[in-house]
């Protein structure tokens, strides 16, 4: 089959690699229909997720046809379409029996970590994909949904709901600041209004992811470039901050503007991948009775998220905005790594 | 009257000041029988908190007698035996009426912030003391309780039980571990026993410490000190770190230990006073599933707490560690300064 290999940093090509195969009865293989590039893709590309081996297929996120199943694989058949979770969930150790898929405890992969998908083994940016725990890490997809909706599934839905949105405790009336409009703060803000807050606030550095925030659920936007943005932020509120700062970035600066805008008693959700340490000001932090939470995506609110694409109760068709043919990967990685200029959001690649 | 006075950095003095009177309809004005000193006001002392004037009577935890009250409070009468919560707390603006008392809006202070007494206006080491709010801020002494026994409800039991257990959440079968065994560690520990932990484990650089905190419900003991400490802290546990770590200290030093002992998906509770900026390394922390809390005490479970304590149900007399007289409280600071020498943990001070 074809795939999508990485080959050390800023090294990736498209070539032909040998068919996976089940290694486990719990495993399932899968053809993929639908795959997309996530911006954790480019960090590896770039180097900064040194974890993952030279030869690695990239990718963990897609929707495609189960053509084989392990013998122990329970609820999944053989032509089901299914859902590809980023998180791969053994389902019967300490922390997926919690709840907490990220941190399964399984060997698959010999890291202890749920994302090992396109990590700590093959990924699914390519034609075929072998997929461990298929029984409890696929679901299928419903009635009525398009494969590409149904990717969105895979991991931004549920990291900007569970990560954000969860984490972040928003409460009906709560006033909401999501930093970063790229497509897990979109998922954040699009889940957000889910809870009933009483303004969602979008704040990017590019006016345009601004201004689109719009159409996911966001009800202001504030412009990070601008001198007076905390004031703005500030302007909605009380005047004593927001209830919740959704960081969806990853860097410090983005760090620093969620602790600037969350009021006494609010809560920072850290959804961003970050490559360096922060300051934290607990000298001012300490009287200020904040919660941060930090997390990689369980995928535990996976089927209900589907439940509500199904419904149409979810703003997901503005989240692709390049197509692509798989075999035309190389030129998709082109376009979603110059973001800011090509105004990529998810790019849809379709076998 | 004679009070406590600080007249700036290093320089405190036992001197006559006017008697205080009620200034506001909410007001009591209540005779100290009993006070005692908080690390808090060494850290005032040092200079480290510049929102105290000079001028200022320091003090926030007391038992006293009611000898006048405003038009307008209720449930407290003249001559009720009372503690004086270290929140001052209206109970009527929005933070109040969330139970976040530590953030009280009112104008009280000029500041919005709980914690006024001995901060922003005068305290409770001194013969008497205004106590605004008193309706919502002072406690009556059950039957059978001591005064020196009731004052560690004014701030050290609520603040280990409040910032510490409930921040951290505390729950059935974990294995908690508090990271400082001084006077508000060990109220941590003690408190945490309410609520079923498997282990608690007192960690601190002063074995005379670690080996008091058995008495306050610690199970096990580590000495920071150790190369291996944070071997010893992980065999204690699943080998995965704590459910719970609780920071009693307040510098970066032990903020990095609650961070290298916590398991993916546990909480680190800061209970300690910073006086500057720590590192959170973000860059390996956003795939830890963690929940960082901070905070101010609320007093809101200190009712809970007294009932507790009537019931004989908290281990408490052991916080005290000297006596002095109240006119002796040159020589009390003296003693509490050098608590890692004279072994001191709450010194109190009788009228």
């Amino acid at each position: 089959m074809k795939a999508l290999v990485y080959d050390g940093p800023s090294s990736i090509s498209w070539r032909e690699v040998p068919d996976p195969s089940i290694l486990a009865p719990t495993d399932a293989i899968v053809r993929i229909e639908t795959t997309t590039i996530c911006g954790t893709d480019l960090h590896i590309l770039k180097g900064d997720v040194p974890t993952v081996e030279a030869g690695r297929i990239l990718g963990h996120e897609g929707v495609g046809i189960v053509t084989e199943i392990g013998a122990a694989v329970a609820g999944i058949a053989v032509g089901d379409q299914v859902i590809i979770s980023c998180i791969s969930a053994c389902g019967t150790c300490g922390y997926c029996l919690d709840g907490m898929y990220s941190h399964c405890l399984a060997d698959e992969g010999s890291s202890g970590i749920g994302w090992i998908l396109g990590h700590l083994i093959d990924g699914t940016q390519a034609e075929y994909v072998r997929v461990p725990f298929a029984g409890t890490s696929l679901h299928r997809v419903p009635e009525g949904v398009t494969a590409e909706d149904a990717a969105m599934i895979s991991d931004i839905l549920p990291t900007g709901h569970e990560i954000g949105v969860r984490y972040g405790a928003v409460e009906p009336g709560d006033v909401v600041a999501v930093i970063g409009a790229g497509p897990v703060g979109l998922a954040a803000m699009t889940t957000a209004a889910l809870y009933g807050p009483s303004r969602v606030i979008a704040v990017d550095i590019d006016a345009n992811r601004v201004e689109q925030a719009k159409r996911f659920g966001a009800s202001d936007g504030v412009l990070s470039s601008d001198a007076d943005w905390k004031d703005q932020v500030l302007a909605l509120t009380d005047g004593l901050g927001v209830d919740v700062a959704i960081e969806a970035v990853g860097v410090p600066a983005t760090w620093d503007m969620c602790l600037a805008i969350v009021r006494p008693g609010g809560h920072v959700a850290n959804v961003g991948v970050h490559g360096k340490p922060v300051s934290f000001p607990l000298e001012t932090a300490w009287i200020q009775n904040l919660t941060i939470t930090t997390g990689l995506v369980n995928t535990d609110t996976s089927r209900m998220l589907i439940k509500l694409l199904a419904q149409g109760r979810l703003a997901v068709n503005g989240f692709i905005s390049h197509h692509f043919a798989l075999d035309d990967i190389l030129s998709a990685y082109d376009t979603f790594g110059r973001a800011a200029e090509t105004k990529a959001l998810k790019v849809i690649l379709t076998a």
